[in-house]
């Protein structure tokens, strides 16, 4: 479990310092929109990632106290429930900072843009796939009605625990687009020219 | 406060609904996406929207449950903390919200969409509104560190009420973009033709 923690503690230190990357190359973007509708789409993302920075701001803290005393700390304390809660909405945050760089990547093809943000976004999926890992271990583990409810109540139990998945939908069906149907065919597809910044 | 905690659950309940609503209009144009931009913008948004009505299904009940028993509850508990964090949470949840209507808005001009979403725009708005008054006004009272600790560690103390305003931001400048002041000179602006769907 310390172990666990510790690779959480790093892998949310890491995005801190990503998201001051990306407000930087968003800053300008904002700032010289030509459109409303542009400002707009900036701003939000720059926002959301703002709230999620205050958020890590006070996590980080919390958990780093929890790990300096993770030998003999009580994992069935409210402390820890609610760290486990904070640690499943950190994960939907890092989840929304990967997509928020994939959208970006539409529309930053230069070079400089190109080159921070790819990498920025190859780190965040890795450390995402290992968060989702270690939270559903840790779900499993210390959450033990998630596991034994049942069926119908494991949705409201998983979104108690501030754990549903938000990356598998069923709802939403996810069919191949036009366009990558004809990508996988060899066809050139001009990509969506919205804001071009 | 009853009246407070009263007037916060029937707002939340009702961006509740809306969020179905909402919901049900992105389905099909994430459906029918043309390109892998236009759905991954949509679906983006639809899994923050999915985010935010999973946390409410869990924030709801906790918040009727002190109202419940509003008349003797004791509101300097870890219970009511915890439950002014959510709010904290879920005003910035109903601020994403409202900006992600906006932001369909420039796409959805259709008078069908268009009829459906002004209304909750506009209604999201004024909920937004209130909800941010009475936080102030409960954050004050009951937070009483925000009010009486030294300027430096303001918005430390702020963000661990979750408390920190997003949408007063001095990072970036709030500049009029040049299709605003081209509008504001009355010249004809083309509109942003990005997925248009």
């Amino acid at each position: 479990m310390q172990q666990d923690l510790s690779v959480l503690y790093d892998i949310f230190s890491r995005t801190q310092a990503s998201i001051g990357g990306f407000m930087s190359i968003l800053t300008p973007v904002i700032t010289n929109a030509q459109t409303e509708h542009e400002r707009l789409y900036f701003h939000h993302i720059y926002e959301e990632e703002e709230q999620r920075l205050d958020r890590l701001a006070v996590f980080l803290p919390k958990l780093a106290g929890f790990l300096e005393e993770a030998d003999t700390a009580d994992y069935s304390s409210t402390t820890f429930i609610t760290l486990l809660q904070d640690i499943n909405l950190e994960k939907f945050g890092l989840h929304n900072f990967l997509e928020h760089l994939e959208l970006s990547l539409f529309e930053f093809q230069d070079e400089e843009r190109a080159g921070t943000l790819q990498p920025m976004q190859e780190t965040t999926r890795s450390d995402y796939l290992v968060v989702k890992e270690i939270l559903t271990r840790i779900n499993e583990e210390f959450l033990p009605q998630v596991n034994h409810v049942k069926i119908s109540d494991t949705h409201a139990v998983q979104s108690a625990a501030h754990g549903h998945e938000h990356d598998h939908h069923h709802e939403v069906p996810s069919v191949p687009t036009a366009s990558l149907v004809a990508a996988r065919k060899g066809l050139s597809v001009g990509s969506l020219k919205s804001f071009r910044v």
